[in-house]
């Protein structure tokens, strides 16, 4: 059932590793940054993580007919905020997570003054990233609103989703879904819309939809795996998500709906790729793969 | 001794105010906001604060030959970085204070969670506020790129001041100043330099003096109105800081050489302020009152 990625998807991965070492270590080279943070700031981004976010820019670049090399700062932008999310995320007062990827979190590692204030110095870095390595000051601007846009969404989503204020009026699925655009889907339109940028304009709007598409199919599929996991390695299927309490798509309305929802979402996504341009071919393929994926 | 400020430099008070209100407001206006995130982004920002990086952005515009009435989004932004500043600085893993101007400080008002991902939102909305609030764009990717390099210097002031890294080859007077320059300073700085990009830019680096001195200055005053205060309210002459084994200026060097210290700061200060425009008379004046201020 599941499909491998194409690893050609993957061949940008190499290129946008050194464009996240290079930006960290070009920040603040004036003396701003100390030692000791910029160390903290390589250990939350230099991790192993999928890179998802800088590969939506570059691939949505390429279909929109954008050259993705001049795509990599903004590719870069957004994985800082998506790593200093994580590291926040994961603090004692929010998520309470020791670790992430079969790594102690940072503040773990660090402390948690080093990682309140390196998650800061990631998300100012994102920004400082997209002012100084676009090269057009118009585009360079647009960039920065979308990804502010994005940014603001995820953490209102970490604020619903760690702070609940269910609103009796609205239903568990579409609260479900509120905290999902917000939380994932924010960050990942935004990516998607930044790569459409450096391309035909006109697929801006294409690349929203992607994104909005993938985004929630991408949190569809985890809680799927959540749920198929723990009942494999388990013997049980309720998952970790739902034992602490959380809204997910299986636990609302079941199993086979929510795979019924992927395939609805993947459709939308498909139909958006198609029109985002012509050499799209590489944002089906992903497409497939994220909702198919099995980790 | 003190100097009162002329009441003319505080006019621009009030559309500062309604710059920073709007601002908010306005922000996330496509649902990216909760409303319990955006009340928490206004109890931190709208707390009587003294304006000082908003109102030094506007009188170095107009020092500088600009309108500085367009550089009010580029003020509301450096306050919005000193507000996440304040709150991320007080948390319970950093400076761990409850009061703030006497007001419980935002972790205390609404819990570490929110005041972590509200700073984080005020961050984030200070480079969405010069992305869509200057109408040019060289300029406004400029600013960004001014804004940036200071909070970059910011951060790393903080982790200097909470997690001390002394180089044993420093004297105590150097790692001070290293202190200072970074978490007061850099900010300080920036709103200057941006301040200056309104008018003439020849004038930014006599801009950049400029806030370099005010700001070193601003931190040997306070140091010193922490002993001065301590020994009159406390009849003994080590203050706060001192107590909690802080580095400070009159600690280091005694309070009649902190004077001196302060003086030839005020001269720097008065010499770049000359450099940065003919008009630069409110300039002399908010040096002379941050020189002299007694609280």
């Amino acid at each position: 059932m599941t499909e491998a990625l194409p690893s050609h998807l993957l061949e940008p991965l190499d290129i946008i590793e050194q464009e996240l070492v290079s930006r960290i270590d070009d920040a603040g080279a004036g003396g701003e940054l100390s030692d000791g943070l910029r160390d903290a700031m390589r250990y939350a981004v230099l991790d192993g993580g999928k890179r998802l976010r800088p590969l939506l820019v570059w691939h949505v670049a390429a279909a929109a007919g954008g050259d993705p090399q001049t795509a990599l700062p903004a590719a870069a932008a957004t994985e800082f905020i998506h790593a200093f999310s994580l590291v926040h995320d994961d603090l004692p007062a929010l998520d309470d997570d020791d670790l992430r990827r079969g790594k102690p979190t940072l503040h773990v590692h660090a402390g948690e003054a080093m990682a309140i204030l390196a998650g800061d110095a990631l998300l100012s870095l994102a920004y400082d990233t997209l002012a100084r390595g676009v090269q057009e000051p118009a585009l360079s601007r647009d960039l920065i609103a979308d990804l502010a846009a994005g940014c603001a969404g995820m953490i209102t989503g970490q604020v619903y989703d760690t702070l609940p204020d269910a609103d009796p009026r609205e239903t568990g699925l579409t609260q479900l879904e509120r905290i999902h655009r917000h939380k994932t889907g924010a960050l990942i339109r935004a990516a998607c819309r930044m790569g459409a940028r450096f391309g035909n304009t006109a697929a801006i709007e294409h690349a929203d939809r992607f994104g909005d598409a993938i985004g929630l199919m991408f949190q569809a599929v985890d809680d799927l795996l959540d749920v198929e996991q723990h009942a494999d390695h388990a013997g049980k299927r309720t998952g970790k998500d739902a034992d602490a309490g959380k809204l997910t798509y299986p636990g609302l309305i079941g199993v086979d709906r929510t795979r019924g929802e992927i395939e609805r979402l993947r459709g939308e996504a498909h139909t958006a790729a198609d029109r985002i341009g012509p050499v799209s071919e590489s944002l089906h393929e992903l497409t497939d793969y994220l909702a198919s994926r099995d980790r």
